[in-house]
């Protein structure tokens, strides 16, 4: 059960040679590997449901709170959802052999831009057991082997999801080594994992800022980091106050766990008096906690029962992952840039105006990966945008911006056709 | 003349602030700015040169020789052709706010994802001062502020000609401080520069190994690693072999100092006896040396007047950048594939070959930027492949791979625009 950094370099040897033949794989058969995993995931319920088992008991023994347990549990109908997303995943277009651009050159030769697998992609993460899946099925889709590593209370459940997901894929044709399960919670073996940069072409950390933090900061090879947001949203003098109230209620309570809820609202002065006692009464009744700037506190602070905190300067571009919300009063939409551009972490943005000049000054000037006019910034996700899933959410600005599907798991390369050509 | 540590932080933040404008500039504006730039270089040529002479003559006594001279060396003729190229830049499409891709979501969300500058591009170089026009006139047409570090050889050339571009970009509208040259050769700033995060988005080194190299190692920001290149031209059993022998010449012969000139031949063991005779006495009237594998040896040793060397593994995988070939007999496409596989720099790859099987069998399985069948690596260049430009020629396969142009200096955000959408 433990690995050794051995083991991990052996996986690594495994993992590249595989992706070699990956990378050619035609797409049925990608597909019919998906579809077979997708079975499994079903039909093997039992035996990832004892190993979860396993893990919650331990993570409850340990005191983890109930948040987190519900967030580790798997059951049958969580297997069949992270199934039918695996179905979703094998009916999108393949992204490999798309050809991105062609052309003829004066000289007749032929120049072929071609979406291409990246080879192996490395994923470090945390918590949610399904995270195993839908990693290992995108990577498989776009042609990549991947080497996982999973959270510590986690690792029985990943070790059952991983067999079922190995035997499901090899037996349907998928290069033996393909998707390798770092089996051990030792920190030695992430850290070598980030030297591995002969093997590992793009690594990708999920989890919290820490981890986040720290694998940029270490890794040898390209990381897409993310999933770290700051979100606000700027109630501007313009707004339609009834969809201003319906759009921050919706991004801060619908799911305030997660990088794209809600944690600032900065109200415009002039309408301030009117928005912040309804949206406060609202966010109220859903038990959210709201750090208030002096203007906003002395405008709520007459309201019985909210509740109040004023709000310090760490309040300001924190991701309260929680029912808690800052509150700041702006003079103008200037003051709402300027306060994006010094707290926000480039995650997701709104703006809530009826006013068009303004609502296109934020959607241009918001240094973010997803802006938004009018609408929720629970939006920003691979599956909302259309794309189908999504491995993650960049907020960096080099190579993918925002949800991360299958085409932003790969690369391309140039096929130059000729008959003969030199250059003169 | 110096510049310290605290005055490339100005620099830095005098670039990041004008790169919020530049990012919004008209296209009009932009081309104005460039062609300002190409007649100021015109113009004045005359304090241009005179500081290139300066370099020149110190250079000359430092004992620098004739090829590197050669690098450094502007005329007046050599400035008309960095202003022509500055003109085609200006002529080329503004890559900033093509819409990349647009779609209405079920919801009636309007989603788009429109491409928008880096922000500002740092770029650490050696030698020829035209880099300095061309990376600093790619980075304006793509909206992005930039922080040069030419050479010590070049440093007076680059001052004079970033004092042109700089006064003609701004009084043509372009914001104040979006082209910063350090003025200095301390290796200290070099340091700083990598370090600066929070300001530079895209580290472009261009150089020897050793620079791309401390460079990808140190930088705290993404680099754009390139530039080194290991190309192999393999002469498969079914090549044309006046093709193969045009081809050869042309990729080692043509201009052997530049990475996408030919370092290896690799030849199918079926012809060797008829391929290498040729070639090589071809090679030979150029005055290029090989350095042959004990069966090519074999084969050549015979002939007279050829600069023939016994080849050691250190000739396998090098960047000669001068006329020197290694020679090695192969007994199969795959011996070939794995050569390149092993010793390939993910460059530039050819196969000469009548064989549609082995062409698509290498062009699919040769794992490096551009690959080429029946034409010579020496096209691997933004104005060959159409792209009117080049930055750099990628060898990463994230971001960007191959030629670099406007578009590869960009990123894109997510623009969603709504009516009160709120996530279900």
């Amino acid at each position: 059960m433990k690995s050794t950094v051995t083991e991990l370099d052996v996986k690594g040897k495994e993992a590249k040679a595989a992706s070699k033949n990956l990378a050619f794989l035609d797409t049925e058969t990608k597909n019919k590997a998906l579809l077979n995993i997708a079975d499994a995931l079903m039909s093997r319920h039992e035996e990832i449901l004892a190993a979860n088992k396993l893990d919650y008991k331990e993570a409850e023994a340990s005191g983890m709170n109930a948040a987190m347990l519900d967030r580790l549990r798997l059951s049958a109908s969580r297997l069949e959802g992270i199934a039918k997303d695996v179905r979703t995943v094998a009916a999108l277009p393949d992204p490999v052999g798309e050809i991105i651009e062609e052309r003829i050159l004066p000289n007749s030769l032929q120049l072929i831009k071609k979406r291409v697998p990246l080879g192996v992609i490395g994923a470090i993460y945390e918590s949610r057991p399904n995270v195993t899946v839908d990693i290992a099925v995108l990577c498989l889709k776009a042609g990549n082997a991947v080497i996982l590593r999973g959270g510590k209370e986690t690792l029985r459940s990943n070790m059952a999801l991983a067999k079922v997901i190995q035997e499901a894929a090899y037996k349907a044709g998928i290069p033996q080594g393909a998707i390798q399960l770092i089996e051990s919670t030792d920190r030695a073996l992430v850290n070598h994992m980030l030297k591995m940069k002969e093997v590992i072409d793009l690594l990708i950390p999920r989890g919290g800022a820490g981890l986040i933090k720290f694998i940029t900061e270490n890794a040898a090879m390209p990381v897409v980091a993310g999933g770290i947001g700051v979100c606000h949203t700027y109630v501007d003098k313009d707004a339609d106050l009834k969809k201003a109230v319906d759009i921050v209620y919706n991004a801060k309570v619908q799911r305030p766990t997660v990088c794209n809820a809600l944690d600032t609202i900065l109200v415009h002065t002039s309408i301030a008096e009117r928005f912040l006692p309804i949206i406060a009464q609202e966010l109220a009744k859903a038990g959210v906690e709201m750090h208030c700037d002096k203007r906003s506190l002395a405008i709520l602070k007459p309201i019985p029962s909210l509740k109040l905190v004023p709000a310090n300067e760490a309040d300001w571009g924190k991701e309260f992952l929680a029912l808690i919300a800052a509150i700041k009063v702006v003079d103008s939409l200037d003051e709402a840039l300027e306060h994006i551009e010094r707290y926000g972490s480039g995650h997701s943005e709104a703006i809530i105006t009826e006013n068009k000049i303004a609502a296109s000054r934020f959607l241009n000037e918001a240094d973010a990966a997803c802006v938004y006019a009018n609408a929720s910034t629970r939006f920003t996700d691979g599956s909302q945008f259309g794309l189908g899933a999504e491995i993650g959410i960049s907020t960096q600005k080099f190579h993918a911006r925002g949800p991360m599907a299958l085409r932003e798991i790969t690369t391309y390369k140039w096929i130059i056709i000729g008959n003969g050509q030199v250059r003169p």
